[in-house]
């Protein structure tokens, strides 16, 4: 990665055009020498569409918001993971040869939607027939495994709220954070009810936003600067779309999957990692995300939040940007997003929000429900 | 390629999730010795979706109904080129190393849609604020553009009628299309205006359907098949996505940049190709793609289109499946369906309508109306 640029989150002005635009500009004003958009040979979109402003053939906007006319762009959706595996497509194709520099960005315009619509836009990456049509909305997928996560490992809901706690403080110092303000555990559990045992403090908010990343092939990063981010590794993996059909409600196999083929592809050990950005829609996806990626057994993600570990300043960060809790999660934009973190993360540009001396990251994004999964480990 | 698998193209009473599984079924069943599915290592599904079944995350039917469970799968969509970049994404899976086999699939289950949703699903790959809203349908679109080549290039609309002519021939050929009727240039000539000049006859049906492809680096594939179909090299481009943006109403650029990739890749001549499939989802299109793809001189496809040689039997014989025109065009499964027929032609088993001694084939899938495009070369 020579270059990764982000917009704020939020509730916008910005239409879908410009905050692409946006986030392009951006990335391409990040690179720290020599760097031309005429050298960009590629260039993956990931969006869910939301609102349908672009139902269809939507990449054809990266190109032209990008300013790289003629140059193959692809639109790659996977739900909430669609820059993940927008970034997973870039990666191949820096890897195969055939390009030297790929453009990867992800863009969702959410508040656009009329309210009377916003239901079914969040509804459509569920299962269609037997989730969205039988009423069961995303945190409803996200209640139902919650709550058999706390009844299995005799789990308080206080471990849920130490997630939403944590996540609003790193949010309060990311500046582009849609939340920028600080939540006790007791406010969390104060909020009113979403989809028992999950409250308005755990779930993320809708959002609009854009992120973009440029990646080179090692020999023409080089060119750009001298302190690339190298992609480690990246993984993949999926499962059943519909709940109903899964081995279990609390654990993603997808990202089990992921994870395996990050560091098997990265030949680092889960230790070496000095932070994570994981997928935490809402909060108990934080703590599926800690025992799925291996940084805890079954129920035992509860203890580590509560211990203080995962806060910055912790043994090992988790979310320094706020996550989609705080942050904001503009669907096909937070793969991209989680990746800009890592950027700025681990070349010590980030700000109030550092890690110390962080020297290798891990991102995982999430499809739905859990349907699909991608990890990847980036290091300096 | 190593295998690949059709359903018939038409109204069809199975829906999506059946047709996807019978198009991985017959792919996996085409190889010649010695597959099995465990062996796939990621999936690639085109779709744009129509009528909104699984609108987002629909990647993980494909891993469901192939039966590859926990497997990577990430859906590529770019309206009517989706399994063309779909497939791009494959080949780069493969030559980056990182995969032996994959999975290539497109679908579309369109005549689901209800009679009054249809034009929506077929406009939402236009551009949403100039075209869509506006009230300009795909088939006014193409009309847009055969008024301006008519008129630029001085050919008669006997042209137009004669690529229908012939494809409705080629299409009487092969079991799988969705007219197997001939129709001469008269009843072209005679149908009704769509959108002037083009005639209901010059335009593509509502099409349900699936094909699915497997690829595998070369040397596995020769663990499965003595016989694999090469791809030789492919190309992608792009272009504004509304007309109003575009340099001209007569050539697509982004076929024209996919074109020039796919043969410097392949280090073929155009001369060295034995038959084409061609995205000819209206017959103008079908006269600007060969323009395009450098077989005809700006304005000189109409008369390589009268003089016969795009006939099966001719010198270069041109949808000898029958085209989007006579086949059908499942959005999302056109681009798979025609790397199906280069794999069942350049393997010497495509019937009543092989091409006698083909040896390279060459495929061209467009998204929308020109925004995106792709072309691939095929050897044996």
């Amino acid at each position: 990665m020579v270059g990764a640029g982000h917009t704020r989150f939020g509730a916008l002005a910005e239409g879908p055009r410009a905050l692409l635009r946006q986030a392009v500009d951006a990335a391409v004003t990040s690179v720290d020498r020599g760097f031309d958009r005429s050298s960009i040979g590629e260039g993956f979109l990931g969006t869910l569409g939301f609102s349908g402003w672009q139902l269809g053939n939507s990449s054809a906007i990266l190109a032209e918001e990008a300013r790289i006319p003629r140059v193959p762009v692809s639109r790659v959706e996977n739900a909430c993971a669609s820059a993940g595996f927008a970034l997973r497509a870039a990666i191949r194709a820096i890897e195969s040869g055939a390009q030297d520099v790929v453009l990867v960005a992800g863009l969702e315009k959410m508040t656009d939607a009329p309210s009377t619509r916003r239901r079914y836009w969040l509804g459509v990456s569920g299962d269609t027939e037997w989730e969205r049509l039988a009423g069961l909305t995303f945190a409803g997928v996200y209640g139902l495994m919650a709550s058999v996560y706390l009844a299995q490992h005799h789990v308080l809901p206080e471990a849920l709220a130490e997630v939403a706690a944590k996540n609003h403080a790193h949010g309060a110092l990311n500046p582009n954070a849609q939340f920028q303000k600080p939540v006790t555990r007791e406010q969390v559990l104060a909020s009113p009810f979403v989809a028992d045992p999950l409250r308005l403090l755990d779930c993320c908010p809708v959002t609009d936003g854009a992120a973009a990343l440029l990646l080179a092939g090692e020999e023409k990063a080089h060119a750009f600067t001298d302190t690339p981010v190298y992609v480690a590794g990246d993984g993949a993996g999926s499962d059943s779309l519909a709940l109903q059909d899964r081995g279990s409600l609390t654990s993603l196999a997808a990202t089990r999957r992921a994870a395996d083929e990050a560091f098997r592809r990265s030949a680092l050990d889960r230790s070496a990692i000095d932070f994570l950005e994981v997928h935490d829609c809402f909060t108990i996806a934080e703590l599926l995300a800690l025992e799925d990626l291996g940084y805890a057994p079954p129920g035992g993600a509860a203890a580590l939040e509560l211990s203080g570990a995962t806060r910055l300043g912790g043994s090992r960060p988790v979310n320094p940007d706020g996550g989609l809790k705080a942050k904001g999660h503009p669907i096909g934009a937070t793969g991209a997003s989680q990746a800009y973190e890592a950027f700025v993360q681990l070349r010590g540009s980030a700000g109030a929000r550092q890690v110390r001396g962080a020297e290798r990251a891990l991102t995982h994004n999430v499809g739905g429900s859990g349907a699909s999964a991608t990890v990847t480990v980036f290091t300096v």
